[in-house]
């Protein structure tokens, strides 16, 4: 057997922990280099395998592929670039098995969401039939945590931290204002059709410390007057009340609340600014002082507060994905498999792409409150462990030192091609 | 000697420290019993001693006490509520030493801002007219770092350190995606006049990791032509960039680019939303594809990344507060008096409460760069002492374990006072 060569991309939104994930095959692969070349990274994700412009992972330490585990962002680059079916799109699919068949890659790890699983198992496939077999193992990321079969998608965990920890704070903050200034405090939080993101704003009350917080879920139909009238009943009650809102909340039409009319590359509706509506929407009809906060990329990119468990597990699958390939394995991803929730037990398992691509997890309708506007119980089980622990990055001079690659690129081969 | 009690009370917008400050008067004051009887806090601050609205804080343990060093927001609350002055409001002041007398209180401890200094200086002004003598001491907090004569505002480090770590982060994010998705990332952040936490954005980028980030400082009035040309420079020359913007700032006539209409109880605008704002505006020029976050009360509760220095200062100027009271000081205010740089030192001083009232200190011209979009090097010297070291808060399950005292009033002695 000759050795082959590793592919590993960084693909769509990026995360805190995508590059633990990254450490980990690199890692991994370092430690089999009696099975597996070099690991080449593509810049910018997919692009950089099309463009052939692939970074030579070997020119950095050790060391400097250690800090990945705590650095956030894509330290290749990622894209936003899906590529379409194999009939639309044969040419680009093509090129791919090309440039790994031009520079002996025999492994594509792929590390992302629903649609780089689906061009994970396409490469898979269409390598196959033309003859130059690449084993093809996608490692799960998204903040959204909508990937099926595993119990949860690394990245997620650091962002649910980071919301459950800043709406306990903010919570805090308006409790103090509330006698004379702010009465209600929105937060806008990420979730474009899944509100597993804004679930984890319940968190932030529990048995310990009980706070007033009312939940706008994408999956629940937004509708104004309960929500006004669960607001009221909160400040009457408790003062003062914050709202986490995800931000894909729909109406009953279906309409996202706020939708700015631009579409990302995927074709999907970019949204942000859902918040101040809600906020306006408070105080018009019950008067009340509020203030609002869009997190954004804050809370995707807050490393300094990722979780523990999410930082381990992404790491394990990043790891597990170059074991599955030792094995032989192909088309397959591997996952998180929970054991018991207390104590909190997880091992790694794996799915069959075929049954990742294009599937969507969204929020079981009982882990929502009959009323829609909160958490039960099981989301609490659920969502609890997936935030245990800290992870701090180490610190200079007051700022995290997040590491920066070389990414230095290998030699093309290949004439240019187009995208 | 007879011997008299403390009031303490919080005042303005909370911080991820004042709390801390609590906690040094406390502390200090249970340390002499001797001299000072009990520490009385006033509920929703001013307001509390104005109901008689007292809380008896030896109904905490010392360890409760001890939790509120790493416990953001107003312990006691806080209050947006200024005292005008003496000749219009002469019955709330009469009222104030009224209390101050019923519950034997010596010792008036008011934490907060420029307004509150200059309550606490008409209230020792009118104790000693109505021939019972208040010693009343500022401890100085906010967020916004504008008071005059002491060095630096508890409250502000950590809210730069929390700027600097996420613009970083945010950075970093943005650098993976900006190939084919987000190329501008626009972050508001608070600063009503003074630019200094907008500045604190600038620490993101230093020698070790040099990162594109742009300012808009309230100092600088905005014009779009340069504020466009300079992000366009950025990105092309790096592929991307960030944008920091206070949300104070205002156009070269004097308007604030985004000022939703609404007032505070203290008569200052009520600001929010100028970052989709300037988002939009680079989008229709420039054609870059921008996310866009609004930091809001998130940046000043966030004690999960508070500054070591910051809270040790907090807590030493709710000490020093007590000692200068056991001094025999009156109208005063401790200060942080920076003796050195590099090593950072400092050391309390101390400043007459007439020249703290009512003076606000902007940022030097000298701190910002001349084109009016960065920091100097004289500015990154002042600042990044401030956000330096960590402190974390104890963790359960996840998430920091803040404490809420009993909060329990005392029995009132007078009939009632409508404010």
């Amino acid at each position: 057997m000759i050795k082959k060569n590793a592919f590993y991309a960084q693909s769509g939104g990026v995360t805190a922990v995508i590059n633990a994930s990254a450490c980990g095959v690199i890692e991994t692969a370092r430690a089999h280099k009696d099975k597996i070349g070099k690991v080449y990274a593509g810049r910018n994700g997919i692009i950089g395998a099309l463009t052939e412009d692939l970074i030579d992972t070997t020119k950095d330490s050790a060391k400097s592929i250690a800090s990945l585990r705590y650095t956030p962002s894509g330290a290749f680059g990622s894209c936003r670039f899906k590529l379409k079916g194999i009939e639309e799109n044969r040419l680009q699919y093509e090129r791919l098995i090309e440039v790994f068949k031009a520079h002996n890659i025999g492994y594509f790890f792929y590390n992302g969401g629903g649609d780089s699983a689906d061009t994970c198992l396409k490469v898979s496939q269409l390598a196959e039939k033309m003859g130059y077999p690449i084993q093809a193992i996608h490692v799960p990321k998204t903040v959204d945590n909508d990937l099926p079969i595993t119990d949860c998608c690394p990245g997620f965990g650091s962002v649910a931290k980071y919301v459950a920890v800043s709406v306990r704070e903010a919570s805090f903050d308006v409790a103090s204002m509330a006698k004379t200034s702010t009465k209600v405090f929105v937060v806008e939080v990420m979730g474009r059709h899944a509100g597993w993101i804004a679930a984890a704003g319940g968190l932030a009350s529990d048995v310990n410390c009980e706070l007033p917080i009312v939940i706008l879920f994408p999956e629940i139909p937004f509708n104004k007057e309960k929500f006004l009238a669960k607001v009221d009943a909160m400040v009457k009650q408790h003062g003062y009340c914050s709202v986490v809102v995800s931000e894909g909340v729909q109406g009953a039409d279906g309409k996202f609340l706020s939708d700015q009319g631009l579409r990302d590359a995927f074709g999907h509706a970019q949204l942000g600014g859902v918040a101040p509506i809600i906020a306006n929407m408070v105080k018009d009809a019950l008067g009340y002082k509020f203030h609002w906060a869009v997190a954004d990329y804050l809370q995707r990119a807050a490393r300094h507060i990722a979780s523990k468990t999410d930082v381990e597990q992404a790491y394990a699958l990043g790891k597990a994905a170059v074991q599955l390939a030792l094995k032989g394995e192909n088309a397959v991803m591997p996952t998180i498999v929970r054991l018991t929730d207390k104590p909190y037990k997880w091992k790694i398992g794996v799915a069959q792409l075929k049954n990742v691509a294009n599937v969507e997890k969204m929020m079981p309708r009982n882990f929502i409150t009959k009323d829609g506007f909160g958490i039960t119980d099981k989301c609490r089980m659920y969502l609890t462990p997936l935030i245990k622990g800290e992870d701090y990055p180490p610190y200079k001079d007051g700022l995290p030192q997040y590491v920066r690659l070389k990414n230095v690129a290998i030699p093309k081969k290949l004439s240019d091609f187009k995208i």
